[in-house]
């Protein structure tokens, strides 16, 4: 039984969701780990991580309009340091969550067939996001 | 220090809230792991899991109604291939997650007294889905 | 390879957030695990656990907010057996959500630099709750 662990970034577009489903796979690869458990923990608190349907493009459309409605930018909030879009983005991340956890089986991620793992981007502009992985397994 | 995983499978009735702690317990207990990590995956994106109260009924009637207001069906989704519980389905399971874990203690799982473990079915229809689990421990 | 566990339990002062983040490092570097993955289970139902800004304490005032209009107090639940505020902190620890996994880097944990983590109180009322943590590793 053994462990690896990294800190992993990626450049995201501004808001929107960017699968990083293959950089996960790859990185699990590289470590040889063919059976365990793989964590993510996005060390942000204005991007968040999913996992959602990897196949119509139309259902991040739909989440993107969904979060809008459900926690819109407005001027009532106290927190507006960074701008209109600096709480709801907060809250945005706060409903999605930082962590995720996929079990790995003969060599592989255990997601299922719709699945990919995304990082979304709350903020309007491109960020350099990080995210802490950690497996551990044999 | 070893592990095991596997990938159970549950029919649900449609939507609802089907009670997997029992068949987590049974399954933790077969492998033998009396002190350690469990962790859930569900594999679907219309699906999801979530730890919430195990006594009083209406705790699940008034969540499923809560849904039903917070991501409603209607006619402003652009992804609508399966239906018009499609994509609420998806925010719904997006909402609430598809990752568990419960340490296990002294051969048991540490779940409070109240909690039981969910799976969410967030489609109209009866669904076969699949939860992968891991346990690692000793 | 070895783990820790423990059952932890915080005061909380009624609805808001308890900051943590000490309390979880002081315990993991108790372990002497130096590298490894943590992880919290909160064992309520009306409590949960999340990640989120440190600095700003207004994010903490917009996200108390938030979770009052999407989860509101009213009469519109079957299950008000411990109060108006009853089923609404359901509804917000359900959103929320009971777990959260941290890796343990060079004995430290992986937050990034804005981040704390927060048990949530949803109840009007004081509480005692209970965390169950595990930290596997090396």
């Amino acid at each position: 039984m053994r462990q690896a662990s990294a800190i992993l970034s990626f450049d995201t577009p501004g808001r929107g969701f960017t699968d990083i489903t293959r950089a996960m796979a790859e990185w699990q690869r590289g470590t040889g780990i063919a059976e365990g458990l793989l964590t993510l923990l996005c060390r942000h608190t204005s991007a968040s991580l999913l996992i959602q349907e990897n196949a119509a493009r139309e259902v991040r459309t739909d989440l993107a309009a969904w979060l809008d409605r459900i926690a819109p930018e407005g001027p009532h909030y106290a927190h507006d340091d960074e701008g209109a879009d600096d709480m709801p983005a907060h809250l945005r991340a706060t409903l999605t969550g930082v962590n995720l956890q996929v079990p790995v089986l003969a060599g592989r991620m255990a997601l299922g067939t719709w699945q990919a793992i995304y990082l979304a981007e709350h903020r309007r502009m491109p960020h350099r996001r990080e995210i802490a992985v950690h497996l551990i397994g044999a």
